[in-house]
């Protein structure tokens, strides 16, 4: 049976999602977690978005194969349905920086990666002391000085749209770096904190931090509002662009289509990329 | 000069707000910095409310007394005013857990402690897995059981307006346990956190953990929502109410009068209590 998990995390104690030898990553410490309750040798899962070291998820949403029979041992006698049983015994098990925040059974057709249509990620900056917080110093980009938020979004408007975003992306060999940037808005928070909310149907490695990066330079008024969008015209990785740290980033959440139109997406984004997501 | 300072804090790595000898404490670590930038063999500073071990800030208020010249000298040949060069340096000696906020010349008759009209206070609760968020850990409460929010505001009520606290304070010697709660009230919070906005003249020790730790027995239904009034009519320490963890609960902010009644709030202050806020 194909289970859906909904997953946050601090990202400061994981080498990011992906498995990797003797680091602790994301991945590695929900699979052990589901192996431990499930009393299964091993479990593998599937993450819509696999996050950069230190990059922090609020809607990270997973999917695992696992026997019906394993999720029944874990119910045990117990009257309830199965899934509030397993996410309460998946928070027993988890350290504190992971939670798994929802468990259901997952619509027929539902893959986490492949049949997503979009991810939306935040990015959050301080650019005033007066609204510095250490209680969020951990999510927060503290920034040296003031930045634009309308500046920003009229630099950010010329990048929206499908387009081939290799001038802000890490390359990889054989994958291609178009994607669709659906969103790219700055807006103030209630604390004061400049907060992007960025989507795409996907994104390359390090794409959202560099983003961040051209748009600050733009914010704080070192480059003009037309520069973000020749670096993008110009699609070679430009060594003059910052790529912000990644404890301002945050996984906010994953869009799929409704349950019929799952097995679909799913099948078209396979054919259209491998190396994508 | 009096200079006032708006100070926030993580107080995770803090013994409290108030100095011990070879502790790390909020107060030894302002102090610290301030003659390190003014260089000043020592400087003292007094807060509006001194805060205990593992409880944060985003609204401590702070005074302080230092000669011009001290102020002076930090400015240098800056043609900036000292305020925002002062709050700069400061930025750049502490370290990421305290922030100073604000920093001015503090009005006359000014009194950080003895001024103040009230202190309010957030203590924070996630009772939903849906809601847990591992970014927020060092700040809300993780309960285990589902709490209702409109029970608890119903069991606040009769404690409102001037009581003798007693029965929800940590005693101290000679000291009165006197104090006005001007508001006691739970809420939702958008992201779906119980938040409870609490606001008196003054505190006694442990008087809002113990009050919280009743009324969560309120909230998920341990207890009815008559027994915190109960308890405060007996007026004598309770053992049965729980003294709730300090992560939970932030200082938010500090009111004073208009400043032409600064001096005369100051000396009533003085004069009903030495040993409150």
């Amino acid at each position: 049976m194909r289970v859906r998990l909904d997953v946050a995390y601090d990202g400061a104690g994981f080498a990011g999602w992906a498995r990797q030898p003797s680091r602790r990553t994301v991945q590695e410490t929900v699979e052990t977690a589901l192996a431990t309750v499930l009393r299964l040798p091993s479990v593998a899962v599937t993450c819509a978005g696999r996050t950069d070291a230190g990059v922090h998820a609020r809607g990270q949403v997973v999917h695992t194969d696992v026997p019906v029979a394993a999720l029944e041992q874990a119910r045990g006698r117990s009257p309830q349905p199965w899934p509030p049983i397993l996410l309460r015994r998946l928070g027993s098990v988890l350290d504190r920086d992971v939670r798994v925040r929802g468990c259901a059974v997952a619509p027929d057709g539902f893959d986490a990666r492949f049949a997503a249509v979009w991810r939306r990620y935040a990015y959050r900056v301080s650019d005033d002391p007066a609204v510095a917080d250490p209680l969020s110093r951990g999510s927060v980009l503290w920034w040296p000085r003031r930045i634009d938020v309308d500046a920003m979004n009229t630099a950010a408007t010329p990048l929206l749209g499908a387009h081939d975003f290799g001038a802000f992306c890490r390359p990889r060999f054989g994958a291609t770096t178009v994607r669709e940037l659906l969103r790219l808005h700055w807006q103030r928070d209630a604390a004061g904190l400049a907060v992007l909310d960025v989507r795409a149907d996907a994104f390359c490695h390090h794409m959202v931090r560099a983003l961040v990066g051209a748009l600050l330079a733009v914010g704080d008024g070192r480059r003009s509002s037309g520069w973000p969008g020749e670096v993008l015209r110009a699609a070679r990785r430009d060594p003059t662009v910052q790529v912000v740290p990644a404890h301002g980033l945050t996984l906010e959440s994953v869009g799929y289509p409704a349950d019929h139109a799952l097995a679909a997406r799913a099948r078209e984004t396979r054919r259209s990329r491998t190396e994508r997501a």
